[in-house]
């Protein structure tokens, strides 16, 4: 089985698409940059959307919706955001197909021209902002703690299933507030959310950040971020929380009047998240025989399987496993396909990540036992019948630490110190991962460092150590070390 | 407080959009035709959808998400199809905008036109039968029981919020069997899983039925539907769930290798219902103070208003009264807004339609009571401050049936029989609601029975008795007797 994937080592990229497909995660559409995403891989999505969702909501953040489709002139009233998204959006033109008068077919319709053009949302600050005018009158209508699920389309010219799409699957928050402060902490927790989602949900370690000048989103006073390491030591940015300041209030004139009864503008953040994340997670656990899915976001926790097929013994063995499991909460599928071979199942249950394995056979039964198998290290355990819910139960959280701990160290391990530009090079075309080094802070010198070594400044981490320093390709003194790495 | 919503009797329309205004569902967005929905209408849709949601995934259906975008061939390929679609669809035909040559601000870039517009999925029958041609290749691969929820648009010249919008959330189901039985069976079980949810968590009785062939969905061979009927006398369709037959399999030409080796078309089915629901619950239940809602749909289901503001007494024992609430898994709020008077919450509550409201006061207090009030009846009881849990529990569920069994007999009233064309007019022109009648089964009378009372042929009730008869309009025979009605 494991041969119908590519070996990371062999080629990485290329595993990951295998995965990608060989799980049932994702399909190519017939749609250019657009994804489906299959009924398993979707499941994964809604495990860490219903676990994000109850996060903001314990925050206090409410749901709504706003339109799909944004004004053409509403992209334009704030200049660094119309310049971030104009060059990759869908623009719709027309509001009417007709038969094509020679017969030919089904033509756009040249009288149904709209009067102004609308752009697909690559993201919802306008459209929001622009609401958000009627909805705000005085400091009492603040914070404005809004989130929603949606799609967006960015003509983005490069694809990858998950991790770069025209249309993706994505929570935007979009909070309003009377004070810098207060949106500044709102941002910071929003991070301190996604940190924890991050780590230990996905299992994934993350570290916390500000974006650079360069990689700020466009109409931000402030980009925070959280960024993983994949295992082919490539940096991922994996949410991003963004401090506004009052630029778009300024830009839909969105102002308030304060407790001082004195008229001000309000201050502003907005974060996301996007399906990007399960890109994330299928390149931070999987490995050479398939998926790897923590238990906390698996859409099947455990798996039984009999051996060699479903008969009355097995199946009242089964039964009891599956009642004391469920009770405790813990997702089960009895697979009794008296079609297939256990070994078949075997593979295939280890291609789909599910995260424990119980098998069940007449030999381990007389001694009143199953085998319980663990996807993460492939271990194989005998356990007790009656015992077996509560193992699995202890496993499942075992599993979940040991996957993170495991990326962390992973992670840890590449993180590395360069103080001069050789070493930072010799690093990135040798182990990559993060390198620390220091930088004299123009966006001059990020350019030139990406363009000579293809790595991207990251983030400055928020619990850096203030050091004084040389910056590695100018020798320009700096306050404090980046990061730098490959990313997607 | 109620003048500010304006009377049924007075003009039924104003009332609803005031409610929908007054109770901060939704909002007009600056895109024709497109609604915000605010975070209160939001949260009753999220209710309706996790419950649903629930009820198709315990009938064996699982999510999936497939583009947002159509190609426009694909729209073209099942000739009814584009038909019905192609007169209100928002196009895409660019993907990138610039700057003007002449600096007059942000305009499409004409070197961006794509070879093939895009459709913005008005449904999605055609991109996910193309999906479906590479996942079904034998018997074994089906059923496909795939639904998503997703917004879709369809360019709507009169829209009203909730009830017709541009773009429109929803949820659609598309499967796939390989017999026709099958198919007409997933059909009819999900109309059961819609009229389950109308009645039993809407409190909106529904009559089920099947469509004339005019009234069908475009590339269907049977369309199901329940129907509603609102408090002014017109009917709602309220969901419709559709037998495609093998018309989408052979338009995307999907086949499948049956258990005896035969390649045959697949067969299909499709059915839906979208945040329209919200508008028919509105308008099932609300009244001249404001929006009611039923208690298994309400955003929230009791709030507890100290009176006249909150002390340390009063705290204590909105204290108990929110454990215990919340131990039966009850959604409670306590108003401690010191600013707002008593009345002034009252009326708010009632406005949004809250349940139960909890008045505690000290005078109550003291003989160890507080005062419960129903939305529904507007009756008040004092109840022990102990038993206070138990008693909203039961009065929950009284309010549930109380609000199912009002809207029944209203309805059940407003279904009349009408022998002659005269008494279907006078009838139609009256007391409204169905009219149970008579028709000879062509479109052509359908139609001119439209034209001439604005009625329309609701559905073919499932559970009709089979009744000779002569057509009102035409006197040409008949075998049963269809509802019509004005309708939404």
């Amino acid at each position: 089985m494991s041969k119908v994937i590519t070996a990371r080592s062999e080629d990485y990229s290329q595993w990951y698409n295998d995965i990608v497909k060989r799980a049932n995660l994702a399909d190519h559409s017939a749609v250019r940059g657009c994804m489906v995403i299959k009924p398993y891989g979707f499941a994964i999505w809604e495990n860490m959307r219903d676990q994000l969702d109850k996060m903001f909501k314990e925050t206090g953040h409410v749901n709504a919706s706003f339109p799909l489709f944004i004004p053409k002139s509403f992209l334009s009233k704030e200049a660094e955001h119309v310049e971030g998204f104009a060059k990759e959006c869908a623009v719709v033109t027309h509001h009417r197909l007709m038969n094509a008068p020679d017969g030919s077919g089904v033509i756009v319709d040249p009288s149904a021209k709209l009067e102004e053009e609308l752009i697909v949302r690559p993201t919802s600050e306008t459209i929001i902002w622009n609401t958000y005018r009627d909805w705000i009158k005085s400091y009492r209508d603040l914070p404005l703690l809004i989130n929603q699920w949606a799609n967006v389309v960015r003509w983005e010219m490069r694809t990858r299933l998950f991790l770069r799409t025209a249309e993706f699957h994505w929570q935007e928050g979009h909070t309003a507030h009377s004070t810098s402060e207060e949106a500044v902490e709102e941002t910071l927790k929003i991070l301190d959310i996604y940190e924890k989602f991050a780590e230990e949900y996905m299992a994934m370690p993350v570290i916390k950040g500000v974006k650079s000048v360069n990689e700020r989103f466009a109409g931000a006073v402030d980009t925070y971020t959280i960024e993983a390491l994949m295992q082919d030591s490539k940096a991922l940015q994996a949410g991003t929380s963004h401090f506004l300041g009052q630029n778009f209030a300024k830009a839909f004139d969105v102002k308030f009047l304060s407790e001082n009864n004195k008229e001000e503008y309000v201050w502003a953040t907005s974060w996301g998240v996007s399906t990007r994340l399960v890109g994330g997670l299928i390149m931070t656990h999987s490995d050479d025989q398939g998926l790897v899915v923590p238990p906390k976001l698996a859409a099947l926790q455990a798996v039984i399987v009999p051996i060699p097929k479903p008969d009355a013994i097995i199946n009242e063995a089964a039964d009891k496993v599956i009642a004391a499991l469920k009770d405790k909460g813990i997702s089960v599928k009895y697979d009794t396909d008296a079609k297939k071979r256990p070994g078949f199942k075997f593979a295939e249950y280890e291609m789909h990540g599910v995260p424990v394995r119980i098998g069940i056979g007449k030999r381990d039964l007389e001694k009143n036992q199953v085998e319980i198998a663990r996807r993460d290290t492939g271990e194989k355990t005998s356990v007790d019948l009656d015992g077996a819910a509560a193992y699995i139960e202890k496993l499942l959280v075992e599993i979940q630490d040991n996957l993170f701990n495991k990326a962390k160290k992973f992670r840890d391990d590449r993180i590395s110190r360069a103080d001069d530009f050789d070493t930072f090079k010799e690093i990135l075309n040798g182990k990559g991962g993060f390198v620390s080094a220091h930088w004299d802070g123009t966006t001059e010198t990020e350019l030139k460092i990406k363009e000579l070594t293809k790595a991207t400044l990251r983030c400055i981490p928020l619990n850096n150590e203030k050091e004084a320093g040389k910056c590695i390709l100018t020798g320009e003194p700096s306050k404090e070390r980046v990061l730098f790495a490959k990313a997607y």
